[in-house]
């Protein structure tokens, strides 16, 4: 997503220039180019499939719509599993039009877990819940906290259900840290992805993250908390960002690699 | 501030018109009229002044800077007194720059209270922390949640600091009834803000508040909550809205007399 003015070759291409051996990827651009053709595409230029980005959006309360939503996330499970990635990124949804209350919606994504979980197990993958930041808790996840993700992935076996930790949703939240080691003693930390935090945000909030470095989130610190959690799989850079989006994807790729060197790892 | 656009005896004469006997003031537009001339025309309309919003801003790491805000601090609770109102809203200030550190800027927000709190004391008037959303917590505000709030204010005696609750801020949060309940058991809920959560949110995030009834955020429950924290103060509708402010001020209060009759108190 960081770089998503390429195409998928030329962003295959981009990452073995990079030396970037691992790829988060997005099911449209893999379904627009063909999932087992992606498949193959990844894997002939040696390179690994980090996450599938995303199932989710389990809160609504319409039958018909909630049945859609099993479908698709079926659909996801088996498109991350021809990818070779063992886990499929979860944003569990805002509230359903009229609804208010919260808990009740993420009582709904509990229940679309106990259908999916086994599912996505039966297949090698695992679903990563990611709690959003606050500010999205209406309109597109309803978990906010990595506390909520947590209680809401130990109701399943840790091998099924786990945790997408990114430090642009979690930030800001003192009780983080504590969520991040009870994560990591039960072996959920099962995705890691960095942005930072700048200001003013957009219209819409969607598409104004930091490139590493140009915020506030100490990130190197995060790295040694999740570290220090036991995590020791492939780093994701997610950048949802215009200005980003508006530069070459070869270049931004090249700065990213950069920064996260500077700005995420080693000694500060 | 839900009426911004009318000047201060505009305000007086619709709060009246209105049937309303308690008004939250903003310090600029009290200023720009004079203290004593406001405080004046406030009390000769038979109208109580609920809150004087707002000091804080006590995050800089720079002295002359700190020292810059704890006199305007001061001022602050000069003029809340002169107003006759018990209560000064603080909103704590963000990250200066360079700085990542949130609990450390929250630890300079405390360090001004231990000077501030007994100067207020002194005056009759209370200091009531107020947490913003997290989407503000980098350029705005530290303290992000109920919890941060009550952890700063615990540390002072209960006459002297306690909490604002705005449901605009809190209402994603499934910690924060519990945090209610603490702080109504020592006595520490100061002021009660209502304002609705809509989307999308603005570029800045500043001005997107909801009328009441128009988002998602069960205004009555939060009512019915914070009754329950032992609250009986005036209840303060605050919505930075940029389609409110484009209306006739006048209407917009009328509009939200009955917007809180409908959506914030008596039965569903």
């Amino acid at each position: 997503m960081t770089v998503r003015g390429l195409s998928l070759p030329e962003l295959v291409d981009a990452c073995v220039a990079s030396g970037v051996g691992s790829v988060g990827l997005w099911r449209e651009p893999v379904r627009a180019h063909g999932v087992e053709a992606a498949a193959r595409l990844v894997r002939d230029a040696g390179l690994t499939v980090s996450t599938l980005c995303r199932g989710g959006f389990l809160t609504a309360t319409d039958p018909s719509v909630r049945a859609d939503a099993l479908a698709d996330n079926r659909a996801a499970v088996d498109e991350a599993a021809a990818l070779g990635t063992d886990t499929l990124v979860l944003v569990s949804g805002g509230l359903p039009p009229g609804a208010r209350d919260l808990g009740a919606a993420r009582e709904r994504v509990a229940a679309a877990l106990h259908t999916l979980a086994p599912y996505a197990a039966d297949r090698g993958v695992r679903l990563a819940i990611e709690p959003l930041h606050p500010m999205f808790a209406s309109d597109r996840c309803v978990v906010s906290t990595l506390e909520q993700a947590l209680d809401l992935a130990e109701r399943f076996p840790a091998r099924q259900v786990g945790v997408c930790v990114d430090t642009y949703h979690l930030w800001w939240d003192d009780r983080a840290p504590a969520q991040l080691t009870r994560a990591g003693e039960s072996g959920r930390v099962f995705a890691f992805q960095l942005a930072d935090w700048v200001t003013p945000l957009p219209e819409g909030v969607l598409n104004g993250r930091g490139q590493l470095g140009d915020g506030v989130i100490d990130l190197r610190e995060w790295h040694a908390r999740v570290d220090a959690a036991g995590y020791s799989g492939p780093v994701e850079v997610e950048l949802f960002s215009d200005s980003l989006w508006a530069r070459d994807g070869r270049e931004v790729l090249t700065e990213t690699v950069d920064r996260y060197l500077r700005h995420a790892t080693g000694p500060p």
